[in-house]
Parts: structure tokens; sequence; C-alpha cells
């Protein structure tokens, strides 16, 4: 027996609560039974995206939700400026792309956010820039971009609309779509929100709505302005998937009770500890400015290959975290302390890392780096 | 208490072996935990659909599958023949239309068949028409199309493809996709594979390959070309509905277990022993030729609104069904005996539907019904 521990940057393990909700007999997704699930889960995507705007479901990965950001509100032959400083800025490049959309790239190098004034520079330069693509957290890198700031910058340009990737950092980061001027924010079900892969979420702003009229992109499924007329009355266009949502009302139980600020603290907590535990290891960040606290990215040592502690992290260890992707692959391995984290899963990974970084090789002493990591999660115990 | 019983055309009952299954912990989907599983699923779905090609597993519902077979395979400004004979027929013309297909319709009322000598008519006289857009079982009005006869037609035409929307026949009809030459074949989780909604699932022939090259459909997210090379890998392009796969892997063991021809035949005998008993209550079917497997479409007696059958089951006696759809609204109630169903389903229905009509004033006697159906039941037992 080699029993599992999921510590990726998604899917994240899912809370019984919600295993068990999900494995109840079907019910219909028009009837009385299941049109009150879907409203109260509804009500709790608008908490936790701090938003009195529409959040529409879908039932997509998170992909499907970004898809749909840019056939919903753009044309071909608009611009779009796209903050790429990882894998997932490269999707929004290929997604622009794919619907006919001109883009300019902000090139970020791996591991390093943007800065506002970058983006402020770019839409200087060209005011016919109609759309900004930026994720929040950048799985590949470990990197959170400056939201907040960039939106600052954003919301000065009548025309213009941030589209925030939001999919790995919703839960882990304080992301004030509202306060902040954010017009469309895209989520996932298996990142922070504890579920299994299948939904996507999308908050829109009127200012972003006001644009849905005239996006000439096909959008048949991804059909935005069809879902909001559609959840105002608690369904969705299509059908509805019935589990998963049922499981999107338990995962809101669960932060409801727990509070977003203290949502958010726990999260910042789990980074730091993961974070300085690692250090402590002598190990560098691959990320090397504004950390997420969603996933570390981890510079292997010297020698070791990235992939081969993926791999004995999986195989010797039963620990599932993840490895490099692309230019990164081979050189890093990731740790998330996402969703439903806690301190004892931040001492599994650090010390599933010393005992992996041992076994290929590398000189440490047990315990170093979880000493470190106790440290910092006692507080507040 | 008012114990629920779940009759509706989909979604449907899922056996409590998927929905264990579906409650195990998380588990990743490019990890050796879950991909033995894919593989499985993706072979059971072959053998479902009686076919060597490639079947995709997509994570959105069957009206995804929908929308990616007419982006993935067609251009703007192609021609398009839709068999609209009801709800599904006109959302294959809306889909076209969203993609800048060039629509021409074989109107076939509802509860009627399209016979295959109209689609010969069709394409004989216009031979740019590149597709043929059709439904196995037309969930609107219960009436399922000759695929095998309109397939005998259409693959006379080496530039014309047969496109299939599946989604609530397969499982409840034996359709012989390479057979008979189906070129795309859509089916989804939430009918006869007993599983929740989320997943579908797209069949493509040879013939279709060829043509997915030439489309300028935009299709990021319904990229079936980018699925196909996963798929042969055992992973999806996008990540994996992990627990919906899991749970497909569960349906198919226990479909493998019964057999299809044996699949088949309990369809056949729910459907027909549902059919004649309601005809003994004196009642008329909505469905006037070729009746589905998978759902029954009965019209209220005179006096009777169709919508109330639906509310009175529901609320009186907890058995979820279904109403009549746009112009068969307040006509008719439908009843499903698809997936996971069996005799006392039927049974429970009828007797339901006695109760349901003798409440609202119909004047009947208990038990007329539910006697011929279990005289029909009965056989081979």
């Amino acid at each position: 027996m080699l029993k599992r521990y999921l510590l990726a940057p998604g899917p994240t393990p899912v809370p019984p609560e919600a295993l068990m909700a999900m494995a109840m007999p079907m019910i219909h997704h028009r009837s009385p039974d299941f049109i009150p699930i879907l409203e109260s889960a509804k009500e709790g995507l608008k908490w936790l995206y701090q938003t009195s705007n529409d959040v529409i479901i879908l039932c997509s990965t998170g992909t499907g939700g970004m898809v749909g950001s840019v056939s919903n509100f753009f044309s071909p032959g608009e611009k779009a400026l796209v903050i790429n400083g990882g894998k997932f800025g490269e999707r929004w490049t290929k997604i622009c792309n794919n619907y006919g959309l001109e883009v300019t790239e902000i090139e970020v190098p791996w591991g390093y956010a943007v800065k506002p004034e970058q983006v402020e520079e770019a839409l200087k330069g060209d005011p016919d820039i109609k759309g900004v693509f930026i994720q929040a957290s950048e799985t590949s890198t470990g990197v959170y971009h400056d939201i907040e700031g960039v939106a600052g910058v954003v919301k000065k340009y009548d025309d213009t609309l941030l589209i925030v990737d939001a999919i790995s950092a919703l839960v882990a980061h304080d992301l004030r779509t509202d306060d902040w001027g954010v017009d469309v924010m895209i989520g996932g079900s298996q990142k922070g929100m504890m579920l299994p892969p299948g939904l996507a979420f999308v908050s829109v702003s009127d200012k972003a709505w006001a644009r849905a009229d005239k996006a000439t992109s096909p959008k048949f499924y991804f059909n935005f302005k069809a879902e909001r007329d559609k959840i105002q009355k608690n369904q969705t266009n299509f059908t509805s998937p019935v589990t998963l949502i049922i499981g999107l009302n338990e995962a809101i139980k669960i932060l409801k009770e727990e509070g977003l600020d203290n949502t958010f603290k726990r999260h910042a907590k789990l980074a730091n500890a993961t974070r300085e535990a690692v250090r402590a290891l002598g190990l560098e960040m691959f990320t090397k400015e504004s950390p997420s606290n969603s996933v570390t990215a981890i510079e292997t040592p010297k020698g070791i290959d990235g992939q081969e502690v993926y791999k004995t992290l999986r195989e010797s260890f039963g620990v599932t975290a993840a490895g490099g992707q692309d230019q990164a692959r081979g050189k890093i391995f990731r740790i998330a302390h996402l969703g439903y984290a806690d301190t004892f899963d931040v001492i599994t990974a650090i010390a599933a890392v010393e005992m992996t970084l041992k076994k290929l090789g590398h000189d440490l002493k047990f315990g170093t780096g979880v000493a470190v990591a106790q440290e910092l999660l006692m507080e507040g115990k």
C-alpha cells in the first residue's frame, strides 16, 4: 500500500462533504429540487468574487471560460494586449489568435511579474487596444500578477476591458472584482474551489456587457448573454452539470464558515511556510518576484532533473505534485497549497521533498525544512 | 416524506456503482492513477459506438459536442441540410447559422420521422450540400429517425458528411456507426450512459477527419484534432473531468456485463410496454411513427393541461417526468425509460400516470395500464 497525497496545482483534493453531496441520487436540473441549490451556489459565487455583477456558470474546464471571454466581448480584427509570462499567458495569445484578434504581447520572463507601468505604456502607445488579458496566478511559474495595479491602469481607458484568468488564484488571493474594476474574471472548479474539474465561472461588469452586443464571433455554446438571462432564473442555458453544482454549493458553505479573510490568510500562511521551508533547504525559488499563494515553483538543485523529483515524489512517496512545463520542464518542480489544504499538507510536502532530494543524492539534513514550516505554521494556533 | 423517482429524458438515474466511484478522493488527470481509467473508458466507448474510429471525450454538455461537430468540419458559407423535426433539430439550424453555414431544412412535423427519400431528393437537388445534420432520437417528440436509411443515402455522396446527434439515443438504440457509415456521432453522459451531465462523446470517421483540415471556423475549446491526438495518449486536451470519466468507466462496465444486444432489447421492451400500457388507458401517442426507445411522448386527454400532468406527477407523487417543449407545451407529457431503467420503473411510471390522471378528473380504471405493462414486461422472466 502506498497512500496517495494530492498536492498538485489542480485538480486539488475535494472535501468529503462535497464528495458525499455529489454522490447523492441524480436530480433534474429544471426541477424545484435543484433550483434552490443553483441559486445558493450563484449567490455564493458573487460573495466569493466580491462582486454585485452577474457570475455565470459554464459546463467546461476553465479554458472554456477563457474562450468565451474572448468570443463574447471581441470581434475579429480588434486589438488585444496579452500579458504573457508563462504557459497560461501563452494560452491567451493562442485563443485571441484563434478568434482573429490582433495580439500585442508584453513578454514577461518566466518567474517575473508584469509591472502596471508596462501596461500603461502599451495602452498609451496604442489607443485601439480593446482588451487586456492577464493571469492572476500564473500556474506555470508560481507568479501572482498585480491585478489591483493593472486594473487601476485599465479602468482609465473607457474602450478597454480587463480580462483576468483567475482560475488558479480564486480563493487563494483577495481579488476585489468590483472595487478594483475587473471587467471579466474567470474561475474554475478544480483549483481553490476544491471541486472536480468541469465547471468554469465568469463574472462580467456592466462595461463588458455593453460590449457584448457588438461582438461578432460565433458563440453558441459559450453564449454569456444567454447564460446571464438563465442564471437570473436560477438555471443554466444548457443542461446543468448537476452534481458539480451541488458540490459547488457545499464548497461555498465550507468557505463561508471560514470567512473570506481567513481563507486568504490561510493560503498566504501555507504559501509563505512552503517557501521559507524550501529556502531553508538551500533551494532557489523559480518565482523571482510576487509569489502566488496557490503554488510554489522551486528550482531543482544542480544535477537533479525536475521531472525526477516529480517522479520520485509520486512513485516512492505517493505524493502527486507537479513538474515544470515547457521551458521550465526538468528545471523545476511545483507544490500546491490550494483549496482544501492546511498545516499538515505543507508538512507532508516539505518532508516528502526532503526525502526525495536525499534519495536523489542531494546532501541535506532531514527536518531542516520541516522545522521552519512548523515554526511558521504554529503562529496563531 | 415524498420519495423521489427520476423518470425524465435526462438527466437519468445514476447507478450506485458509478456514484460511489465518483465519490472517491480526487486523482490527477495526467497521473498513472488516471490514465488507465481513461484508456478503459475510451475503449468502452468504441465498443458502445460499434466503431473502430476515434471517439473523443469533451468536458461539456451534449450541445458542446454538436457545436464542435459544426466548427471542426465546416466553414462559413458552406451548405448544410438540417432535418428539423423538433426542438433539437431546430438546435442544429441555430448552431449552423451561428457558424455562418447556409442552412436548408427538411421540416418534419413534430411527431413524425424523416424519410430517407426526402434526404435523397434534397441531396440530388443541391450537390453543394456538405453536411446532413439529424437527431437519432428527437427527445422533444419521442421520434427515432431512421439513421440506417439516411446513412445509406448520404454515403453515396463523397463530399457530404452525416452528423448524428445521438445524445438521447445512444445505449437505447442499436446505432452501427461503422456498418452504416455515420461520419460524426454525438453522445452525452446524462442520458443512456446513466451519468451526471458534463461529458460529450464524438466519433469521427476518416471521411470527416479529411475535412477537418479545411474547416476555418474558430475552435479553440472544441478542437477535435487536438483531442484526437491527446486521446490516443489516453489524455484529454484540457484538464480531464476526472470524476465523470471515472463514472463513465463504471457505467461501461455495467453495460458490458449486460451485453450490447441485451441493452438494446431491454430498452425496446421497456419502451414498448410503456406505449402499450398508455394506449390501454385510451391515451394517444404524440409520436405518430417510429417511436424512440428512450422516451415516450403522450398526448394529454382533452381538457387536461400537459404541464398539470407534469406538475401533479412531481408534486403529488414524487415522480419527475417531463412536460412538452415549445409547440408541444401543454399538449403532452413525456416519460423516459432510458439508461439505468428496468421493469418496475415502467410500472411506477404507468401507475403514477393512472393516479395523476384520476386526480386531474380523468375517468379511468386503476390497474388498466399497469396490467398491460406487467404482461409485456413478464416476457422472458
